[in-house]
């Protein structure tokens, strides 16, 4: 089982890096990009055998507390 | 439109910041961590009206070419 967890700056946040990247890309001549968010991508592989509920809420709270930075960042959790 | 690109390192190579997650999700008592791979999230907005395969195309150069470094990273792109 694995947990995918994607974390990106909240849309009120300054994305500099993503500015940087959508600027590069259209100096590279890739035309018709609107905008370009960089955020992070975080893949726990879980033991097997875990529970698939109580694994969720670990790391949701792990997510809070450690893996983003709720003031600036928003993040997407997925097991599969 | 969005072109939404994770970039991971590849499995035979080293992922230092990986390592320390897991240690760190260990160390504050999260059992049941197999392995953590971290990576980079971007997502490109795609102005309307952009041709959906040609758009494709383009990301999929730009990940070769720029995005990611193809020696040590695998990139997945999905556009929705």
């Amino acid at each position: 089982m694995k947990a995918k967890i994607i974390i990106t700056p909240k849309k009120a946040v300054l994305d500099p890096q993503g500015k940087t990247v959508q600027s590069a890309l259209e100096h590279m001549g890739y035309a018709g990009v609107a905008g370009v968010h960089v955020g992070k991508y975080v893949e726990i592989d879980l033991a097997p055998g875990t529970d698939r509920a109580a694994a969720q809420q670990a790391i949701n709270e792990a997510c809070h507390r450690f893996l983003s930075n709720p003031v600036i960042e928003d993040y997407k959790l997925e097991i599969e």
